[in-house]
């Protein structure tokens, strides 16, 4: 009973993570409202601030699932990392970034916070599987990380705006050496 | 007397594409009206439809605005044009591109193509700057342009939500390592 109970409570949850996702990346997060959350994804309402405390809670709960999706694809045994990478961006569900972007850089925005440590966890992510070999004579690994966590988010903007004028297996290759000097 | 007349309508056009630069980075486009664009430039609303014809023309007139200054930074006279790409991500003004991308990724939106002219021009720019020993063996001047626009705007992007986690200065010496080779 209590294991069907857990379970049943783990469902709801996931539900409402992927149904505040997609209303996110359409609406935004200010003109998503919990009664969308909650007819998008079946469950009552008040199931909202129980698991998630408040929207903000419901943010950060949507923000690691990203990022878990993300990190995931610098696993060892996740295949190669760049095709991940390429591959997520494709994901309708990665538009969501670039709409919780612009709420993120609002004066005194809610979730600029949110946003500033999934950054930080996206950099920390490539980072770590950048050999040391691959740095530029003379540059910090933090900058080089920056530049690539930068290129794959402005690489992102510019398909999103007009697959047809970007070649994104042209971008994977070109990524993929300079990571492998 | 027809001089002192086009001074004043020119001088009416730019106070208002400044006025609608500055409320588009502020409230985004859908949301700012010709009211608001007119309120704030102190000229008579009715001007709007005259010089732009409507809302797009004067959207198109913002970018078109924006990008003659960032292009400019890749005149020969202007200076080392890193040095003013970095610049110009310090203004305030260049949120907008941030509030507007995402508007222009979504679905229908009236602003996409405006959008992908922008990033098209870019690219043109940043293109016709790169020495042919720059490119990486193998890859091509179009992927190594979506690259470099691509991480300016990302780099952007993280700097705008954590200005104390990217230092800019060091990823404008790593661009520049990159790109005189």
């Amino acid at each position: 009973m209590a294991t069907r109970r857990i379970q049943r409570t783990e469902e709801s949850r996931r539900l409402l993570v992927a149904a505040a996702a997609e209303l996110f990346a359409e609406k935004g997060y200010r003109q998503t409202s919990f009664v969308d959350i909650a007819d998008k994804a079946g469950i009552s309402r008040g199931s909202i601030p129980w698991h998630f405390g408040n929207k903000l809670g419901l943010l950060q709960a949507v923000l690691d699932d990203q990022l878990h999706t993300v990190l995931t694809a610098f696993d060892e045994q996740a295949g190669d990392p760049l095709d991940q990478v390429m591959d997520f961006i494709r994901l309708p569900a990665a538009r969501l970034f670039i709409t919780l972007l612009a709420e993120a850089v609002e004066d005194g925005s809610p979730i600029r916070e949110h946003y500033a440590r999934l950054h930080a966890a996206l950099r920390q992510g490539v980072q770590a599987r950048i050999p040391a070999e691959a740095l530029p004579a003379g540059t910090s690994a933090e900058a080089f990380t920056v530049l690539l966590v930068g290129a794959v988010i402005g690489v992102h903007a510019q398909w999103r705006v007009a697959p047809e004028a970007v070649d994104l297996d042209a971008v994977r290759t070109l990524l993929e050496r300079m990571i492998n000097v």
